[in-house]
């Protein structure tokens, strides 16, 4: 069973975050229905009915989302019925529905006479009520002309607030009874490995898999601000089979990938620090340069942080170094503001500030410029001080000043993650530090 | 001349945001030329070779983004040749770049394996340098088989900083001499007004311009996170009677939106209020709880923001407030955490710490939980001190935690510009504290 999603709407190709595909895709994929294509189509009825003909043509189920407004450029109903050589009438019940949702919503007595087009339904179609707008969606089952197929139409509005419900109350019930097998997906999130080097741990395991089973297994690897997630989803007749094989394949890359995984699923490193400080029963607190204020913010975008942070101080100049974290001058005038005795100092500085039992330190240069010789751009210091000792660790990020920044971010949330799963990062990192040119990368043994 | 889109990789039909394809569309319509589809595609070999034959029975020109990585899914390159049936070859000059790119990134002395497909290219393909990867783009010109008529089409990666300026070099240029008629965008940002209240202000200058013009003007408005962005674009023969339609409407905006206008086209909050402390030569530290450090790190995401910005702290708990801000004891016993009183002498506390120019706090109920009755989810105070006064804000903001840390940050910065723009912040605000629910909206007389 293929299915296909069309989003329609100038605007789509005009630059408009395509947000209804992300969501559709997202939702069916949770309910262990994969899409195989979206398309995107303007407002011009040419392309709209090549666009539908091609669709039919490819798949047994086609979603569509937008055209179905009052304004001249809105012609999905008709298209589609003039496609198939279907008639359109204007629906009564709807026209109702229309008048009743202007007199409560802006108190008009009439429907504008614009609107009035909202109500037209395609001959034959299943009418799928719109609670929070006035088109309302349409559900249309017909016979392939050449192929004698059964076909499946859904036409949604494209508003995301009116496509949603529309969509939850009648694809996902509808996809969910037509789906015969079970799919589960998984994602393992991993950090400290490269995207290619987590590729060549993990393939025994996708191999065998794929040997064993090429049908019901579908892998994919996907990199994000040096996160690497590895994506699996398996399918099959029952949920007990499925479980099983979701769980060896887990175990597999587990035995694999050990301590760089981050999380699984929705985790994210702050999320996943979270936890571990909160059972832990300790507190962390940061002193920001090149990262400015951006981890205590990935921190406390977490509910409930405030039981694990305290308070942060982003030392963005010299003098606010010396002052709030009582960094030595000396320090600052030998070896400069980006080098491991400053950061050492600020980690120690923020550490005795806040009392709390883990402190960490960022500073570097994030660029765009700034960068020379001895001091690179993505050259980064990461500090680190808790009361039995102080260290740091030397990065050499790559990529724009955002890039530079996000990753600092990650790695430092990725240092505390190790530091709290009771890893001695001393060795591994001075590994890393030996080598010319220091890697972000800490490669687990 | 038709162009169309293909964006590859499974993620995009499993929930992922198609950002690649929101940058081509918007990059391409403010050059004046207009994608016709787009298409998201997984890394399937029988879907891609169907999208991509399609795409050149429509299209003069295929742009396409990723599957050019190293790993098992990115399959472009292999499909594409295979389609036209044109050969690989693995490019000397390609392979040399990928080395110097492990030795300089990675500390490595050799490719990793999984690597060397990196350098395939398809042959008669010109290769487009990518300086932030490993994978180069392709441009390829061809005479279709059966119409005989001439072909582009082009691969980029698909991580977004390496795609984009492989785009910009490339794909710009040579389409920029293709386009016969000029057209050109602008957007208006505009903070402290409902989306609809803008829309309802600014329809006499948008019905003006539809009656003389409708073919060649085109707006719409689009807000994110309580900016509201009214967009617009200008079509023309030739660039002067198109920079004066532009400078027309601009005009008409202008003297209807006024001091709301945060700035135009790429500005954020942070780099007008960056540009307005450095022309001032001013500067400003944060005191935040709520948004945790998200207003710091917004300020510092603008480069050079250290000529105005020294240090901030983030107090998340009573005991920095204290400690760091000397925020009094009573006063959070009296008051609570979340008060006016508490916004005040947090703002005064950092003010002083800091010794800068100006100063703001933010403490409020960001949720999800911790809602009452006294103090509901939203509830924000805004603090505010210079050397002359201390003031607060209060604010009741809607959304989720997400939001309504977006919001304050927003806020504050807008705050921050009316300020520096010499804007009397007090007469506004007391009218909308006057009201029984705070609004976050300030309206200009």
């Amino acid at each position: 069973m293929k299915i296909e999603l069309i989003c329609t709407g100038s605007e789509l190709l005009a630059g408009k975050v395509n947000t209804n595909a992300a969501y559709v895709g997202s939702r069916l994929s949770e309910i262990g229905v994969d899409l195989s294509l979206i398309t995107a189509i303007g407002d011009k009825k040419q392309d709209l009915l090549q666009g539908f003909k091609r669709a039919f043509e490819r798949s047994d189920i086609v979603i569509s989302t937008g055209g179905l407004g009052p304004t001249f450029d809105d012609i999905t109903i008709e298209t589609v019925a003039e496609y198939l050589g279907l008639e359109i009438y204007s629906d009564r019940k709807t026209l109702k529905t229309i008048r009743e949702y202007f007199l409560k919503y802006r108190g008009l007595s009439s429907i504008p006479d614009i609107n009035k087009k909202q109500a037209n339904v395609i001959k034959g179609a299943k009418i799928l009520r719109n609670c929070f707008g006035t088109a309302p969606g349409q559900m249309l089952r017909f016979k392939d002309c050449k192929k004698k197929v059964r076909k499946t139409l859904f036409l949604l509005p494209g508003p995301p607030r009116e496509m949603k419900p529309v969509f939850e109350e009648n694809i996902v019930p509808f996809l969910k009874n037509y789906s015969l097998s079970v799919k589960k997906n998984k994602t393992i999130r991993v950090f400290g490995l490269a995207e290619s080097v987590v590729e060549e741990m993990i393939k025994p395991v996708m191999e065998e898999a794929e040997f064993c089973d090429s049908k019901s297994v579908d892998f994919g690897i996907l990199a994000t601000e040096s996160v690497i997630d590895v994506k699996f989803s398996v399918s099959g007749a029952d949920e007990r089979s499925v479980d099983e094989k979701m769980n060896k394949l887990k175990r597999g890359f587990r035995s694999i990938l050990k301590d760089n995984i981050l999380g699984y699923d929705k985790d994210t490193l702050a999320s996943v620090v979270g936890r571990l400080l909160l059972s832990g029963k300790k507190t962390v607190s940061f002193a920001e340069s090149c990262t400015g204020g951006m981890i205590a913010a990935a921190i406390t975008a977490v509910p409930g942080s405030s039981a694990y942070f305290k308070n942060s101080v982003v030392s963005y100049s010299n003098g606010s170094k010396m002052k709030l974290l009582k960094v030595k001058k000396g320090t600052l005038k030998t070896f400069g503001a980006v080098s491991a005795e400053t950061a050492e100092e600020m980690a120690k500085g923020v550490l005795k500030l806040s009392g709390s039992d883990y402190a960490f330190s960022t500073t570097g240069i994030a660029g765009p410029d700034g960068g020379t010789k001895a001091y690179p751009l993505g050259l980064v210091y990461i500090g680190f001080a808790d009361k039995n000792k102080t260290e740091s660790f030397k990065f050499n990020f790559v990529g724009t000043r955002k890039d530079i920044r996000k990753k600092t971010v990650n790695t430092a949330l990725d240092l505390l993650r190790r530091i709290l799963i009771g890893k001695n990062l001393k060795n591994k990192i001075n590994l890393t530090l030996k080598k010319t040119k220091p890697r972000f990368i800490l490669k687990t043994k």
